[in-house]
Parts: C-alpha cells; structure tokens; sequence
C-alpha cells in the first residue's frame, strides 16, 4: 500500500482552540492549494461550532477520498465534550488527546497516509494525567521510538531549522549538550532529509553555540570541543555537514542557500529565524518515526477562537508537506527496497 | 554650533579591509540616498587603491561642507602605511587607530556632526596593543563614559534592539544577568531612542532568556525573578516596557510593528533577528555617549577586499542614521534647554 495514496488524517487538537476553524479553512483551499485528500479526526462539534461549510462524516478512512471533493470529511471521536470555543476544559483535553490517539493508530497502521496535528493545550492536558512533553513524544511513543531518536525540524518555505535542545532552560543548554546528542539529531536530520523531503545528499549546516562561533575559543569552548570533532565525525560518515557558523550570520537569504537545515543547539537560536521569516507558515516535522507527522507551528490560540480570525496558512503548510512527505517517502523507500 | 550642520567624520577602519571601497561608494551614491556632507579620516592611499573617483585633501571638517558635492573630502592621517588590500599588517592597524582617533575628537570637539567608524580587525588592532574589546570601549573612554553605560544598539529599516549582555559565552549569559544590568541598558535605550530618533515615548520590548519565556517558571525562573521585576521598576519609572515574550514569537512584521526596540539578553538572540531581516543594512550605533556615533554592522571583509565587490548598504544606512540621530540630537537638546 502507497502511503501517498492514502489520505491524511489531521487530528483536531483542542476542541477550543483554532484547531477546528483552520482544518475547515483548509478544506476550503483545498484546490487554491492543490491539498490531497485529508480528514479530520475529533468531536464533530467542535467543527459546527465554528464552521458552516459542508461536513461529511465518515466511517473509515477510505471514504475521505470519495468524499473529500465535496465536503470536510470528519471521523468522530466519541468524548461528548460541550464545545465553546476560546473557553477550554478537561473534557475537551480528553477530546484532544481521543482525537491524537485515534489520527496517530490510524497513521500508524498505513490506514491514514500520515498524520497531520491540530494544536493542543498543554496545561489542560497535563491537568488530564497527560505525561508526556507534548504530542510529539505521545507519537514517538505509540510508533516505538525513543523520545530523543525522534527529532523536531521547524520547516518554512526558505528555511529548515533541527534544534539539539528543545524546552530546557538557557543556563542548561550549554551542558546539555554533547557530542552523541549532536551525532543523533544530525544523523536523524540527514536520513529524514533524504527520505521525507527528496534531498539525496543534505547539506547541513551547525550554528555555534556561542557569539561569533566563539572566535576560536575566545568567547566559549564548546565548538573547539564538541562541534568541530562532531562535524568531522559526520563528514567521515559521509554527510555534508559545515560549520560551525556565527548564528547571527547564517539566516539571510544568501546564507540559507548553502545549506538544506540549520542545526542549531538551542529552542531560540533555532526558532527565533524560522519564526521571523515564517511565522504564519511554519511546519513542525517529526523526524526519526515510522510515519509522517507534521504539525503547524503554532498554539490554540484560545483568544481569537471561534471569531473567524484564525490565518489557516500554517495548517495548510503542514498538510502540504504532509503529503510531500509521504510521496517522497514512498519513493524513497522503493528505492531502498530496489537496491537492497 | 547645532550638529546637523557639521559633516560627519567617517574614520575609514582597516585600510586593507572594505571601509575605503565602500565609503567611496557611498559617496558616489550621496545623491541617490540623499546623504548629509561626510568626510573621510584615513590614509589616502587606501583610498587610491580601490577606487577612482575624485578626491579632495581637506585640512579641516569645515573645508568638506564645499569639496562633498565634487568630491569625497579625505582628511589624511599620516601614518605611511602602505596598503595592499586584503592584506592585512600591523601598520594598517595603526593607521586604523590613528583615523579612529583623529574622528572621534573632531566629533567630541565638535567640528564635526558625528563619527562613523569602518570595520577594524581586532586581531591587528590587539597586535599593537590596543586593549579595548573594540571600537565602540575606546569610543566611550574618549568620552569619559564607563563602557558599561555605552550600550550598542543594532538597527535595520524595520528593527532595533538591544542586547544587554555581548561579546560572552553562552553559558555565561545567565549567571551574567541582574536586575540593576537591565535596569541600565534600558535606561540608556529609552533615553537614546528619544535623543537619536525623536520617539518621545519610545516602546521596550523585553525577550525572555528561555524557550517560551520560561512558561511561567516551568522552563527558568530568570523571567520570574529578574525580568519582571525590572519591567515593573521601569514602568514606575515612566518608561513603557513590556514583556518578557517569547523571543521566537516577537520577531515577525506584525510583532515588530508593536515596539521601537527590542531589549534581547544576549548577543545571538538580538543579532539573528535583525541579521536575518537586514543582512546587508545594519547598522551599529552607540547610545549612552555624548557624541553620535555609528558603524556598519559588518566586518573588514578582507576576502574580497580590492576586488569592487564590496557592497556599501550598510555605509549608507550608518551615514545617514548619524545625520539623522544628528539632527533628532540638535531638536531634542534644544527643546530640553527651552523646558529646563
């Protein structure tokens, strides 16, 4: 079975949030867009509440594909959550995280051709007995991969950022951070370039961790003793990886043509560039699992739900890469077959 | 003596760097960009070396207001160098330091409106002796001003800010921060957005350290127990500050468009943003002095130095940002004067 024949399943995040208005404003687009075909996976609710285009519910995930030229396909979750919009609950986090397991069981079985998520609220799914950091370790979990095999990449249409570190405090990056750390999320980042985006030999490009890359250890050590042997270490392995580079000189345009991801070392460093560049269009992509996940790269957004605000760029953004994705990894994964 | 009638003093760095092509360039596009009358400080025969336009030896400031629109003045520094561009030497250097010199006092002094300095290499610079961390220390010794109180501020067409914390490393920056640091840099920034630009109520934006802005202590408790407090003793103070917000969400049009500078705690997290958005119109100006003083937020370049590839944007904008915080200098001391 094609993953790329398959259509997607977007799971719709919290009920409250803008999750629902923005897969229903993508279904919108959808030909403007050229989006394959997807479904939403949650409380079919959630989408009444704040949409009033055509909703087709559906049993399995084959009938989105029939059903998909005419109307928002929608598997329902069953968590009769009483939806208000821009006000969350527990009950609706339960919906969420319904909705999650459902989208991400359906990817992961080749049902789905790849799982897109809607965002979620944190706090209210930790006040569910939620344990994981978000949803991207919930996914690497129920696909069998360890949390730190599975790499976040931040995608924009001019820009591809891997942090080392993710949610940690700024005084613990520096010693968070080591030479087996940086060999994973770069091997994890040149596979996942190769198979999930097309790129036959990635270019990789590492930020220092320090000013100016440290000015050959005049301001900080660790490019001296952790980057420098960690590039070289790649380089014998056979990936183009270069650097390290002054951060604040390697996200201009002239800059971001030399290379097909930055991997930076810490959540800013990284995202401070995708988000200045691209911030209604940033795609999280999970790296490193057995199915595609993306993500938009934003948050429920309590304030403005159900006030038909919500921009649907980013979700457009990561069905479209979703899709790219699962082509790509189709034909990738023939290719290794062929040759194996 | 108002300042927006001198010319400008525009010290030419590095002889064997990029300063000399491309303040001849600037002077070439003087009408183009409407640039305000400047004058060279440096060894003419760097000059002749890159460039083929007219020259007029001046002897004193005054003596460029009439020579700038037939030719770029040049005050000559007689310091026998002889240069050969992209090659950098130690007698280059001093011929560097002597210019740096003889424009900051005709800037102090007053003949002239106010300095531009061209890029310097710190290496050569330190080869000689010279022990300040760079041009912007000795700038503020010359002007009797604690290097602490000088704080840089980088600015593009649609960005300023501010970091607090420079040229350090990474894992220094926390232990770094204090509330009374803050407390200075901010100061001086509201005061020098007033002075140098005319905002009469100038915006601060405060960065937290961490990912998100510590989500409420979850992630660093820096915003907690430094960021906030210092927010609130500004506002008591008058100053309209706000903030910590999450520094990767604070960097796109929409958020720009909220402030006039951004207070970022340490060198990457102030200098990727505005390098990303203006890799090639930077500029670098000093506030906290009592003299204008500007710089092209970029390096000797001596790759391609003598080669005509040198692109002189950032010159301009460091030219014409001087003759307007000039001119916002004059209207603002006067109208202190008529208020006091």
């Amino acid at each position: 079975m094609s993953g790329a024949l398959r259509p997607l399943a977007v799971a719709m995040g919290d009920p409250a949030g803008i999750g629902p208005e923005i897969i229903g404003k993508a279904w919108r687009n959808r030909e403007l867009h050229a989006l394959a075909p997807f479904f939403a996976v949650g409380e079919p609710g959630a989408i009444a509440a704040v949409w009033d285009g055509p909703v087709a519910r559906i049993g399995t995930p084959d009938e989105a594909l029939n059903a998909f030229d005419d109307a928002l396909p929608v598997l329902a979750v069953d968590c009769s959550a009483t939806v208000q919009p821009g006000v969350p609950d527990v009950a609706g986090a339960r919906c969420a995280l319904s909705s999650l397991e459902l989208a991400t069981g359906l990817a992961r079985s080749g049902a789905a051709g790849g799982l897109v998520t809607g965002p979620v609220s944190k706090a209210q799914l930790y006040a569910i007995g939620f344990t994981h950091p978000g949803q991207t370790e919930f996914v690497a979990e129920r696909c069998g991969v360890a949390p730190e095999n599975a790499v976040m990449m931040l995608a924009g249409p001019t820009l591809r950022v891997v942090p080392v570190t993710t949610h940690i405090a700024l005084a613990e990056v520096a010693p968070t951070i080591t030479i087996p750390l940086i060999l994973a999320k770069a091997r994890a980042t040149a596979r996942g370039l190769a198979r999930n985006f097309g790129i036959s030999a990635p270019r990789l490009a590492f930020a220092g961790l320090n000013p100016h890359a440290g000015e050959g250890g005049a301001i900080g050590r660790e490019e001296i003793d952790l980057l420098i042997p960690a590039i070289e270490q790649l380089r014998a392995e056979g990936i183009d990886a270069t650097g390290p580079f002054a951060g604040d000189t390697m996200f201009h345009a002239r800059a971001r043509a030399t290379y097909d991801a930055a991997i930076c070392l810490y959540h800013d460093q990284a995202l401070i560039p995708l988000k200045t560049l691209h911030f209604d269009e940033g795609v999280n992509l999970t790296l490193g699992l057995p199915i595609v996940r993306t993500s938009p790269d934003h948050g429920t957004a309590f304030g403005i739900a159900g006030q038909d605000m919500a921009e649907p760029g980013a979700m457009i953004a990561a069905i479209r890469m979703a899709a790219q994705a699962a082509a790509h990894r189709a034909a990738y994964d023939a290719e290794q077959a062929a040759t194996a």
